[in-house]
């Protein structure tokens, strides 16, 4: 058995649907065998490490416990999903301040126990909100802290493979930036279906601009349908997704996807989002998406939109104001 | 992207938790991108359907159908979760009957769409008496009918492992024979930890003849066990085991635990049982395990206890009787 790195992955909130299936991705995937599982719910977290005893991993050292510090010791990487789950109806920002909260306590407590920490992989939503508190509070280097962002981007892939009745990975270049969240930005130039670019396809009217539309507006929806058609939020996804951004950092290839990256400078800083990002060695990097204009109008959109919800948990006090960032984390 | 074959795999009951799991354990283990999933759940299935799709994995072609028929039409492989869950307080035989029609309607239709099938492996319980109603309907030889039973023995390490505080894969030469359920056999003379036999410790005195027996008890309630921790029947052990016994098949290479197998002849003749097996590109090959006087001791009764599941499942109706069967199946 050969995995990537033999280096800790941490999962918090490994009790759960999204945790649990990340344990068992990640050793699926070769990441690492060296899992550390934690959530406070100590019997449904028994429960879920045993199944993954009972696959029979071979070279796996799989380990769980329901201490948040004896979870964060050791670590090289986290992937977190131990938020409060979003429910039918719920938007992803009602969820916001509860787990702001619990990203700024996991912040602190990373500060304290794993300073060295490779990578910090936020799921939990509102991801761009929670994944910033961490980042702050955690005192890490911006390049070590990341978000699950991939999520819209496979759903757009999905949504318009479905609409041309194309095999799914014939449907290249999807790319959502900004937040994830019903005001991601949804960007047209990189998208190809079977070799065609879409702005092709939109030009000769092969699509229409109301198909256009209907397709976003598919993608913008995919987390709530989800919800809508199986009765439970997606989990299995973005366990995947998450276990391969890790897979990608530990071994130093690349991820495909956008993920969110905090924008150090320039007209979007301040800011985790989705951007432009590549994954390797040294965590994740970005570059500010390049799009036409109605692209960019969106990204400013959906960039003013997590400025509200940021201000609006520093008003909570969850977040510390502008000013005292460099305070609680020098990297910034 | 590679996989291990190109041919097609159908999961039946892929909208419940073992199925859907296994739709991404098929892909995420490199077994096959061709996945067709299986449900008369329609909205569940989409949903799980669509979680696939989101994880955007490289040169999958994942489809879904509600209708048996389309799912067994150009199937190589089956794994069939789709039988009714066994819910707390049910013992597995509890669930014989219902679930014995619904793999006699399997074998029925296995036999009109996809006689040539390559391998089914067959999980919902009693997987026994479910995997042999199946394959005497299916006119299958029985090299390609098989049940999934390793979790008898990952969970008979896993016991093992926790007791020696050992890593789990310094276990190893775990097996249990015969029925999957309570009356499983489990055979000592294999096991070795860290390197020594388990007999040596028993003689030696390091382990108590009580701490084994709970040993053993503890392997044949890991099942319940795992309802009572996570409120729930076990889905993600049996998934991931019985994707790799398809890619075990698929690529010609061997499995290391224990499978079910259709016995011909001798003193186990004519059911199916956990036995002393081995996987390939031909299908299931079995042995009759060897034993100590206890080990083989308790197998016969394993044995007899399948035996009189069986007749009850004949006496049912669901089941042909014995000397009908190969008319039925003239591979039989």
């Amino acid at each position: 058995m050969s995995y990537a790195t033999e280096e800790r992955v941490a999962v918090l909130g490994a009790a759960g649907a999204i945790g649990s299936n990340l344990a068992q991705s990640l050793l699926q995937l070769d990441v690492t065998g060296d899992v550390r599982m934690y959530d406070p719910y100590e019997a449904g977290l028994e429960g879920a490490a045993e199944e993954i005893y009972h696959c029979g991993f071979a070279g796996a050292d799989v380990t769980w416990t329901a201490s948040l510090p004896e979870a964060l010791d050791g670590a090289s990487y986290i992937i977190t999903s131990g938020g409060a789950p979003r429910r039918e109806g719920m938007t992803r920002e009602d969820l916001r301040r509860d787990n702001s909260l619990i990203a700024k306590d996991l912040g602190i407590a990373i500060k304290k126990h794993c300073p060295e920490l490779k990578l910090l992989v936020v799921i939990f939503n509102p991801a761009d909100i929670t994944g910033l508190t961490s980042l702050v509070h955690s005192g890490l280097p911006p390049s070590n802290v990341t978000t699950l962002a991939a999520l819209d981007s496979t759903r757009l892939q999905t949504a318009l493979a479905q609409r041309f009745g194309v095999r799914q990975d014939k449907v290249t270049g999807c790319r959502t930036y900004g937040g994830h969240g019903e005001k991601m930005a949804i960007f047209k130039g990189t998208i190809k279906i079977d070799g065609k670019p879409l702005t092709d396809y939109l030009r000769e009217g092969f699509l229409s601009p109301e198909d256009w539309q209907e397709i976003q507006e598919h993608t913008q929806g995919g987390g709530a349908r989800i919800i809508k058609l199986r009765g439970r939020s997606s989990f299995q996804s973005p366990a995947h997704l998450s276990a391969r951004m890790v897979k990608a950092v530990a071994e130093g290839s690349d991820f495909e996807w956008p993920c969110g990256a905090y924008i150090t400078d320039g007209d979007y800083a301040g800011v985790m989002m989705a951007a432009d990002t590549s994954l390797g060695k040294t965590g994740v990097r970005y570059r500010i998406p390049d799009g036409d204009a109605e692209d960019l109008a969106a990204l400013k959109d959906s960039h003013a939109h997590l400025v509200s919800l940021r201000d609006q948990t520093i008003a909570d006090g969850i977040l510390p104001p502008l000013n005292e960032w460099k305070r609680h984390n020098s990297n910034l």
